[in-house]
């Protein structure tokens, strides 16, 4: 007699296989679920094998679609960034993915939800978070965290020998000294060697982008046209390749950037749960598109609304998504501030990329007119008085002033 | 009779040798002043000419070293940078220059300072709040905003005329379709042809690197040590060239990025008056020193302190450094929280500039121990349980788990 | 000839009239406007010697409904307050009156407005930024700060010659000592006998609230119920007064205040040319549904959102209403992120106002269920884990440890 | 054979008692550590009780006067205040208290320490973090976290069984429907009858200021002066009575409040750990310190330096000392930036008191002269033209009108 029904997020690999056996045999019924998510994979030996240790049903989603439009473009809008250098790759597709695993586990009428991700990481945490958000009444089975199961598969040879017992087919191709994960928009490498972060990343590792020395001699030019800050139109080969459907344009752009080494970062970060992590991580196109986002922003948004939207919309999103909080009060609320600051943000970046680097060569817009050629140059006059900078400094130098003669009466020196 | 002394920022160039010479006759006496902030210039020649044309004096001050070790490296600390592109080059030099100025106007008994900013950039902002808040009390005269002067001198003709009659001479060399402003740090590139902000900077035009395209074909590896986020160590040539005194190390690194084409920007800001500007910005040396400070923090500066930082201080400090807010009461308050910023900052980057980028290679830091790779390995337990996380999400997802209880009471779907 | 229409904002008091006179006797025809937005006025009056002086046209527009609703609730809404104290009375009538202004100038074919605003004050800089966003062709004529009006009118005693000189009638009441600024949400008192910080406002002084000595001596209970964060009923007198047509609510919550002696303010403030400034201020109605309104937020707005909407919206918008950049692109982008901010602000508070402060009695709320007294309960272990809390300190401890260990190994002690 | 020492916060009462007595019986050695923060206390009762119940020795430390100088008085110098209302009096008490306890516990070679803190409160947050920060090795022993304990004592009945059973005195008052926390500058009232948020507090509850309606008729006056935004005088009684020395005036403002009925609050506040909780609190004298605090900044603080404190020393230092995290690195980060920011606050502010309220009457500072009586009248154009602000205007509007004029563009009006 089944202690119900789990859904669990299964990729093939051997973690989650030992896992999903082990739930058997704890009495669970499994449906194995897979997401699409633009990883390389073999969807179809995923099943295969899900099926012959045992699972009830394997379900694969696609969830590319929404991944770009939904997920990935508002970050592009928003610039998001996490300290500084992480494009947030990883936590995009998370709560993607957990939304296509509730929707599976409810048509499916399962209980319970589980996942292979380990307890020190981020991960665990996006999903969880996004599951009692979407279902606060399902059950999460995070063996990883569970000392039956971890205590019983300490070590990988553990993993191995269960495997062999259970007659559940082990890939026969060398673990490589790190993991991955990977979708649409990014893969990401960490533990193994490269926990010490003073290790430099092989040349092999990176996948998604060829090594800028490898790349072309001669830099790619392009251009990207964005609409309400979104990127509707990416022009390549100088006009002969136009795309706009959301889904084909993103991987236009991953492609453009992997051929010219763009989009590879290396950086200690600081984890949710508190604790400092190196991570590698290539992000092809989003970089590429976010560059030229932050460039239309120049020319097409006001700079008040700009820096409200800086300090607070960017900095806030980064985190909320790094933390897995998409599905939150916050979340939600840091969203809906998204469009509003995107309407003027219609125009068109030209650019190219080369050898690892993205560089601007110029913008335009045809609609928004806040730059402005004549009044902008020194050397003309037009609808603007110098005189009126004289009273614009004099009155910001009141304050100033004090603060000088405060100073001079204190005989305090003010200097650099 | 004198109307009183009057201390010039004078160049040596066309404005502010046709400045010189309308302040003589409107009756002032003149100390020609010219900061050596590192730019490419001919002093000899510039004092040769303010004389000629009646200068009383030619003072040159040597501000190089303070613009290094007083404002280019606190602006490395903070990751100090505008609108997420421009390093704010040509604004950490204004208030050395001003201050530099201010020093020789009072040593020189000058009631009134000069300049021959133009009445719509930033720099006759950054100048003047400057000059007043070091010396409440000056007069600034700023002739490009005064009627009588700019409605003489409306075009490049009226200037060269003027400088015929006065018997000034006048380089024969074509002026360049753009202006220019150059320091240690950087140079500036903007007005003319860069008016319109789809035109691409002709190749000739960029003077502090070399083209990527043109630059070695092998990376470059280089490190730098960090001590409380200061650059104290150089290391290039694999261990055969190290620099460690401010300014050389501050120069070796432009040259190191020079060389490899690093450093180039082109972007469309917003000026602190209003307008929207572009512009085309060098800075080598900076933009690596800040791409390695940025790096070194995720390994040994803590993750709150860190978000404090990013959305308060360096958001803060640019912003206050681009609008000439140096000497301020705002301005000395920010300076305050760097410091305490970056007590553990301490340790080394190891990166590669490449035609036009700059990767990091790895980091590591002896006195730092934020990070602990046993601690952060996924395959490791020691000093950590994952069940600790598990109460962790627990107590994340209660407010959660309201939320989507709530959304479904209400008859709400939450979806991304 | 004419010189063309000019709006001119007409008040019926000295300075206006001398301004209207002024302003035909420069050559412009005049059309003399008046806001009716609740203060105490003499509108007949106003509009004979309007039109006795020689205005073309008097136009009275009540904007009474509009001021209450459209920037009155919403501030409500988002608690706004400047520098800790200040409530933004007149910030919040300005946009509502020059909104009003600009329709009339447009009806009437006017190429220009007017206003009696004196140079140091904030409510030139509103009305003429709202002015210039409304219309930007528009010519603002501001006699007070153009030295051909104010180089004339030195003093008092011009203007009353003036007036004389034109056969302008003048109110024999004594001119009290300070000046005053008065809408249906608040009234300002400055200048004069006020311009010393130190003296204490006279008894007499004060207009919109009785003082608190003299208010009765039991407190009066009433409730507030808001939806959406906007005050939707208003009860009083035990259940027997019951208001909620926005207006009707706004003034019964004005003399519940007025009688209780609530709302009395008295500020050093910092205007937005950079000048301290004393006022004193009275703000009856909106002290208390601001107080209500930030308590039932506590029972039903999500703790992130909160903190957000608190750091962000609240300073961003309180700032953005004092100088004067309600039609902005920031005071838009601001606004938009009012209402997603306030969807479950939805209950009742019960309060009870008692010479000059206001006491929160309970509160509650039917449709929102974030409090939940048996989980928030010290003795009740329903839905909760005590251990889940060991986890979660567990693991926001990891990185305090890290601090505490660090600190010593340095050697140096942790203390207060 | 003992287990180890443990270093019991021990307060005499049932629980703590109950706790003593349970960690005997599992073989633990117990120091009982009870610290004079200024509550209302029988210490020689709980010393006699703890000795009789088994508690090898009983540590009372005073800790009053580091509350005040080193942890109240930075909170006045902030205007700390949490989610718009609370003044933060249990959260300041927690770090002095956890400093003392660790001392003793080390002084007293005991590995381990133990609260009687309950599992959903802050209280164990605070308290733990700044154990783990002080002494990263300590044990913590949280009864009623530790399901032994928690399932053993699952109601009030099982603590007097107990407590009987082990012969420990019970007193014989009768419980309060409510919880409570006190120290010197605050008491909180939680808990109980007061989990419906909607129950007004009955009269009695209240126990550190007088109910206002019983307070006097007539206002107090006093004064406060500053002195680097720390009150160094108090002024009563029309300068009978001053007093200087921090705990005395720290006393005396407690008093002052406490007979005029200032410092009552009614909030559902948002706990760290995600639970909305309904608290009432008395804060006597700290809420007038803090109002007067306030006050002064209006007169002396630069409101650029002002407008970055408040929005974000303020609220990130709140938001610290609510979480507990007094000892991290963004607590001692926040308050580096509490000293510089304070040193042009000097000066005196005037104020009364009454039932209930406390009012302004005026402030003045010998030394800071950033407000010009001469300069801010309206009267007067010394040091300051009016066109100035013309040309300050004319440069706010630049952006603005391209505002309006993109709007009228797009067919788009702009209105309230």
């Amino acid at each position: 007699m089944s202690k119900g029904k789990v859904c669990l997020a299964y990729s093939g690999g051997l973690d989650t296989s030992v896992i999903l056996a082990w739930l058997l045999e704890e009495g669970y019924e499994v449906i194995a679920f897979l997401a699409n998510i633009g990883q390389e994979e073999d969807f179809e030996a995923a099943e295969k094998k899900a099926l012959a240790i045992g699972a009830t049903k394997f379900v694969v989603v696609d969830v590319r679609k929404e991944f770009v439009e939904q997920v990935c473009f508002p970050a592009i809008q928003t610039n998001a960034i996490y300290e500084n250098v992480y494009l947030l790759g990883t936590s995009l597709a998370r709560p993607v993915i957990a939304q296509a695993q509730i929707k599976v586990a409810e048509e499916n009428g399962c209980f319970a939800v589980s996942h292979g991700c380990t307890g020190k990481g981020n991960d665990q945490v996006r999903f969880e978070l996004s599951f009692y958000a979407l279902k606060p009444d399902v059950v999460v089975i995070a063996p990883w965290r569970d000392p039956k199961f971890f205590n019983r598969f300490a070590g990988r040879n553990d993993l191995l020998e269960y495997s062999a017992s259970k007659n559940i087919p082990v890939a026969q191709t060398k673990a490589k000294p790190w993991s991955t994960d990977e979708n649409l928009a990014h893969i990401s490498f960490e533990a193994g060697i490269l926990e010490n972060p003073d290790t430099t990343p092989p040349k092999d590792m990176w996948k998604l982008t060829v090594d800028p020395t490898d790349a072309p001699d001669v830099p790619e030019q392009f251009s990207v046209v964005f609409e309400k800050g979104l990127p509707v139109k990416l022009v390549l080969d100088g006009g002969k390749k136009v795309v706009t459907e959301p889904v084909e344009l993103f991987l236009e752009a991953n492609a453009l950037a992997r051929r010219n080494g763009v989009g590879r970062i290396d950086i200690v970060e600081n984890r949710f749960i508190g604790i400092k992590s190196r991570g590698c991580y290539e992000t092809p196109g989003l970089t590429i598109l976010r560059t030229a986002h932050v460039d239309i922003e120049g020319l097409t948004l006001d700079r008040e609304v700009r820096a409200l939207r800086d300090q607070f919309v960017t900095s806030s999103y980064s985190k909320i998504l790094y933390n897995g909080m998409y599905f939150t009060p916050e979340g939600e609320y840091i969203r809906s501030m998204i469009a509003p600051s995107q309407k003027t943000v219609n125009g068109t970046v030209r650019a190219a990329a080369y050898k690892g680097s993205v560089t601007i060569l110029g913008r335009s817009s045809e609609t928004e007119k806040l730059y402005d050629e004549t009044e902008s140059s020194m050397d003309e006059l037009t609808g603007f008085s110098p005189e009126d900078t004289s009273g614009f400094i004099a009155v910001q130098a009141i304050r100033i002033k004090k603060y000088g003669e405060a100073a001079r009466e204190k005989g305090e020196t003010l200097s650099l």
